[in-house]
């Protein structure tokens, strides 16, 4: 695009990329012959949606039953919430089930009691699994637990067991292929087991995965019916750095105009900060990093020859430690692009997304 | 309010606390002589900006020139954007300055010559100095570089001097009001240092400073012509956590819908993440914390007998490690409330605010 259009910090989106990253997905998921229900959350945009529509996507992934509504709207009518069920919002539950075909996700008996209660509509449920990430669900060997949300739900005809759901959110924390290697075959055991388990009584249960880091760079999906990947839309530095994807994968940067320089210190003041990239960061050689700082072209960004880091960042402050070279290159006034560590969360900041030809992409804004 | 109709994460806003926190800074602004700027990046809010218009706030600070359009179409007519000048918004400073009364803040050569052939209009502009915190502006004893910014300023009619301009963000890392003191005199002395060099050419110059722990904890401001305070509208665990206010001054909670607990590591599941808290932590006994539990009443939230803290958040999880106390007192769908640690991310996620009589309050949502 034109850069002197660009006054503020700007989310850049390469729709090309972009598509070529869903295709990949896609394609993966047919020759396993597995299920692909991608997660919206990263994208929450209907137009980045037509394109998943473009590769026969039919089911999806949300996280809250709000953005479930967005994309109802939209006419996807075949949504799974992956977010342990808020019985708060029946009111939604009941206005989106009766209308699309709705899954939620359950792991205790207070929710399972409550919905056996108060649904309207049939309503497909998961029960959360926790492999190993430790944030929820309930463990994978604690079938008491299962057993008794299970045999509760059957007495409600609107609650339809469709499988266990997993998500191995710790591979994010991996530091190579090899560790997410490892994560995902420990949850892929764990899976298995307990489909053996119930396989029994319920022949057709999915286990439904969904973590970028194993569906990217995995081919074993053994006993997995549904993958659930979302940040592969998008890629980031955080998935670049662990080894999920390749630097041409990535498909959004920030511009952002540079405000000051500081020679004594070979830093760059750039206009972005927590209010644009969020406060996310990694750690690169002991030094946390909210980004990684690219080349700006008409047609996209590229890659430098060394790599230059967003070090520091406050409400709409960043400050870039720069290599000589870079410190001489950039000028105030000018650009500079930044991959930024975690693209589902500068998307939620940013609230749009404008692509290399100036069109401008929505972005869910309810909360 | 009826805490039945909270069905998602929302934003409360205690009004009376809001108020008495204005009121509170604009008296002490006035009983020291001082003009009263306050920042308005904290609460972004055209309602909230009433609120100062009964304390005879007439002067206000923003961080964006779209920020400014912001509050200048809402009749705000003499505003400071503190941020160093983004000189791509050119077209903006241009419109402003057409309407009313803008200041800019100026810190290298570049910038300002680019102004000089740019500007329609009268433009005032303070220097930004840096006195310690290391973030960004001209150091205060680099006279050089003042002196040379002064001297290109003068070859345009344009460019009116006002004075110099500080923020000691370092305070808010402080461990209490001591080092908060410690940090704050040594800033005051590097400014009357300057206004001592300058004055003689620039006898009305003003000395701007303007971070919430100073301005909320001590009363010494010898040499300071203002004072921009942002956060001290609202607080947050931060400040109150570093002593710059009492509990009962914070005027901001979130309230969550729980959904999920796990007995064998007591910790409670909210429906409350990265995308409504931030990623923003402070550090209490070596645990990173993201918020602290109160309780929800009818009228407003209360501080609780132990300090139960959000330790974990992800993009919509977040995670509470829970006394045995709190932890059995919380239900699967009841509500927690949860004192932010960085008020102004927080507000600048959600996008609104929801009084405690149920009155949803605005938030600029422009980026």
């Amino acid at each position: 695009m034109d850069l002197e259009k660009i006054k503020t910090p700007m989310l850049l989106l390469d729709q090309k990329k972009c598509e070529a990253n869903i295709k990949f997905m896609a394609d993966k998921a047919n020759s396993l012959g597995i299920e692909f229900r991608p997660h919206f959350k990263t994208h929450q945009s209907k137009i980045i949606g037509n394109w998943f529509k473009k590769q026969e996507v039919k089911k999806i992934t949300v996280s809250s039953f709000k953005m479930a509504e967005y994309f109802a709207a939209d006419g996807w009518n075949d949504i799974t919430v992956a977010f342990p069920v808020n019985i708060r919002e029946i009111g939604q539950i009941n206005t989106l089930s009766a209308n699309i075909n709705l899954n939620i996700v359950l792991e205790n008996i207070e929710s399972t009691e409550f919905l056996i209660t108060h649904l309207k509509n049939k309503v497909g449920f998961f029960i959360k699994i926790d492999t190993g990430y430790g944030r929820t669900g309930v463990s994978f060997d604690i079938f008491l637990i299962i057993d008794k949300i299970l045999k509760s739900a059957e007495l409600s005809e609107n609650l339809v067991f469709k499988g266990f759901l997993s998500h191995s959110g710790n591979t994010y924390y991996a530091k190579n292929i090899d560790e997410i290697r490892e994560i995902h075959f420990d949850s892929l055991q764990k899976l298995a087991l307990l489909k053996k388990q119930y396989a029994g009584r319920y022949s057709d249960l999915i286990i439904s995965v969904g973590d970028t880091p194993s569906c990217s760079t995995l081919e074993n999906f053994d006993g997995i019916g549904e993958i659930r990947p979302g940040n592969f839309v998008f890629y980031d530095l955080m998935q670049y750095n662990l080894g999920s994807c390749a630097f041409d994968q990535v498909a959004v940067a920030m511009a952002c105009p540079v405000v000051a320089k500081h020679a004594d210190r070979d830093e760059i003041i750039i206009y972005g900060g927590a209010v644009h990239f969020s406060k996310e960061f990694i750690t690169i050689n002991g030094v946390k990093v909210y980004g990684l700082v690219v080349e700006l072209t008409e047609s996209r960004w590229k890659q430098m020859d060394e790599n230059n880091y967003l070090v520091k960042i406050s409400q709409e402050h960043g400050t870039i430690k720069a290599s000589q070279s870079l410190f001489e290159k950039i000028k105030v006034g000018g650009l500079v692009g930044i991959i930024p560590v975690h693209s589902c969360l500068t998307a939620n900041l940013m609230g749009k997304y404008v692509t290399t030809h100036e069109e401008i992409i929505d972005h869910f804004s309810g909360k």
